[in-house]
């Protein structure tokens, strides 16, 4: 049966083979947030990069470009790293480069895998549904805090796997540990990720509206899967026909 | 208030300033359980090293050297990283190298610390009985399995921080993990861990009857420190008496 892993931290990623992978990458608090949402207003493609300065260069091209650092948005550019400020724009068609502290440099570096998709918990079960028909090893990708393990994507981790527990074999301890941590808090999701470091550090920031928005499970049936550099949607219709 | 915080992996302690703290290494399979038993029966102290053949230039010392890799004594020592291997021997006065996979090399990754212990479930309460006691923050270091996060050790790690709660402040995604993990396998500790891949590891080799020591708490009194590069016996009423 198809295996599937998960990576507790980008600064651990040297430890895992990601080729031939459909690799995961996860940063509820929010840059796979804010690419579902920016995909599900009609976003047409998103270009996550790793530097600002490179970001900033996407501006010339036509791009609307998107930068974080700390949980804040940079001066000099046109959108920050919020999925509710991804809805409230008129975004229909348009084309975005974004570069945030954690999520968009652990996309780019999963580059070696054979697929990379956004997951988030507003896309848990979209993630879940494609994850089940593919038939690659999975790697889940927390994006953390600067290397450190965190909670909200763990707990993503962690839904995932306990999901798919009749698709995938499970070897490593860091599903053991996920899985439990996901059995141990879903009953007050809430409750416990208001302890989070990466929560609190975002509150300071006046942006509760968008935690409340990145808990919430199921808000968008779209699969952002990396293609020629770019996410792009997949829709679960739009999968079942292509395969 | 002091601060206690966990870091998953070796390969994530570069993320961490150990200056001034207290570092609690655990590698519960099984370097740090071996050196609580090794302690307990008489030995005088424990070098850990990184290399082998570092570790079997303590021989002409007059040093029982001891090396492990990949769960199996290695050939030409005079014994490997077994704790009921270390009492069954009679060690009384001597003094040990010892070079394993994980956990003696944590120890010496942790070397900017001020002061370092090693833990495991067999010495789980003088342990925590010790924390109550420093002034220092403390960090507890996994070994985890050639960088890769393990089962046990977080265990170990959320039941210090479960029960340290009272005493010391978190603020890290790392502590609420294994505090939630620590809650959700408590009741089935052993059924827990029979799943875990070091476990299944060390089961091909034949050593049930370790693992299951190992997992066993408060067996032993005895807390190891590092002191001029040896890990020796440092019980509670000794230390009361040392404050």
């Amino acid at each position: 049966m198809k295996t599937l892993d998960i990576c507790f931290s980008p600064a651990l990623l040297n430890l895992y083979d990601t080729t031939g992978k459909t690799v995961v990458v996860t940063d509820v608090l929010r840059a796979t947030s804010t690419m579902v949402a920016a995909l599900a207003n009609g976003v047409e493609e998103i270009v996550p990069v790793s530097s600002v300065l490179e970001c900033l260069g996407y501006r010339e091209r036509g791009y609307v470009v998107c930068a974080e650092r700390d949980g804040a948005m940079m001066e000099g550019f046109d959108m920050g790293n919020s999925p509710l400020g991804m809805l409230q724009m008129d975004l229909k068609g348009k084309k975005l480069a974004i570069t945030t502290t954690n999520g968009t440099e652990a996309i780019v570096q999963s580059a070696g895998a054979d697929t990379i998709i956004a997951g988030a918990f507003i896309n848990l079960s979209a993630v879940v549904h494609y994850l089940q028909d593919v038939d690659n090893d999975v790697l889940i990708v927390c994006a953390g805090w600067k290397g450190h393990i965190n909670a909200e994507d763990n707990l993503f981790a962690g839904a995932v796997a306990e999901l798919l527990a009749d698709s995938f074999t499970y070897t490593s301890d860091s599903v053991l540990i996920a899985r439990a941590l996901y059995r141990q808090v879903i009953s007050d999701l809430m409750g416990f990720l208001t302890q989070s470091s990466h929560v609190n550090r975002l509150k300071g920031l006046g942006i509760e509206e968008d935690i409340k928005f990145c808990l919430t499970p199921d808000l968008f049936d779209i699969v952002p899967i990396l293609s020629n550099g770019a996410m792009i949607p997949l829709q679960r219709r739009g999968l079942e026909m292509a395969v």
